[in-house]
């Protein structure tokens, strides 16, 4: 399921844009800055860092931010390409359970998550991999 | 604190462009459209729609959908002029307690918010109002 | 609107059981434990402490741990008749905003919050003055 | 990775008390009662219902709502045997996203997560399963 090893053998995809996402994330309690870097299936992109607070439940994620931004826009679920996420660890890290439920409704299955960090390691899952058996609208009826 | 009626007696501030936010709403389960629009001090506006889940509590309010757009764009705390707020109901509705909080963290006390309705009607409340005591970053020292 | 003079006055309410209840929160990541004790109108008692993540959006306030132990456990909106939250600050902290709605929700908007602090400082204030003009389900309608 | 069939073919784990659990969820906005039934693996069992709420993001699920508890009363990370999940559906339903996040920083990634529905189905999943590569403090420093 981790395609880690393969993904590591290219450059990661929209390095330099997440990035730069990523250095206006507002992170003063955790010092941990993420960005995330949204493509629409017709060629938009949308940034997004993360916000915290000093009430901690009310931090929302990067991931989160870029896709709120492009509703806001008009998107739809459905209508997006791929999301890369860095952060500035050993690893890559992976987008936490909200921000993948999130991406369960708006994204496709199949859909690409890169995840990056600072030294340009990527490791790449789909969001139905994110989310194995993912609750979705169709559980609710 | 309640300035109703004093402000019943002007224009919603920023009322055609919060309808314009409004409808990009993306509310398959409440069918509870809100939109926001953010105004920076140096003129830019940000829109937000509230953005459901089948999984209830990963839906993201249209007031943080916007202050996050802007975040990402590189705005900081305190580069907010005001936030209009609108909803179809027979009264303007108020922020949740979450957005309120989110305002509090990235927002002056002082900066008003606008709460409209699809009817014009308006109410208009500060930060500092909204969130009596609020809990910040001081607290957290 | 701030009792905190008058509140002062006297001995903090349920302060030795808001301080047991502190001493369970899981805080690994800001080091500041809260804790909440939730009165019924029938006598019971619920004890909450604030619950981390290292994703900080999900972390969970120690307010919101002790009113969904009591929900939990067959109490309906209405059957409750205080709340005492604790910190260790130099000024008592206030609930955050989510913990708020959740008390619009649940709580009668009479209901008092006692907000104490190590050193047994108290400010009380009420669920209606922490949330004015709350967004409630009458505003759905 | 899914045990579904297996699953099927023995009785639900903890079935009669994760059905209890769900008779007290508090859930007027979408009709939808979850229940979850914690154990510990000293034998302690803690009941959760979701509590929702008009502001539809401050809604808290059944499953966070039994982990919360059992902090409360002084469990703490890894001190969990499993978690039954009840809903009444076709299939059963999966943790959301943020009850996934909410157990890899509490149980350990081996801990079984038994989801059943109103017909006796059940699906066993690992926390681990259900959040691959998941994000924690790890990831952090």
């Amino acid at each position: 399921m981790n395609r880690r090893d393969e993904a590591m053998a290219y450059q990661p995809h929209y390095f330099s844009e997440v990035r730069k996402a990523q250095a206006n994330a507002y992170a003063p309690y955790s010092n941990f800055k993420v960005g995330a870097y949204l493509r629409t299936k017709d060629g938009k992109a949308y940034y997004g860092g993360n916000v915290e607070n000093a009430a901690y439940p009310m931090a929302i994620c990067a991931e989160r931010s870029s896709l709120v931004a492009a509703i806001a826009d008009g998107y739809r679920p459905g209508d997006f390409e791929s999301i890369t996420v860095t952060v500035d660890a050993d690893e890559p890290s992976s987008p936490c359970g909200a921000c993948r439920q999130v991406m369960k409704e708006l994204c496709d299955d199949e859909m690409p998550v890169y995840m990056t960090n600072h030294k340009g390691d990527m490791t790449e899952l789909s969001v139905g991999e994110l989310l194995p058996l993912g609750f979705s609208g169709k559980d609710l009826n």
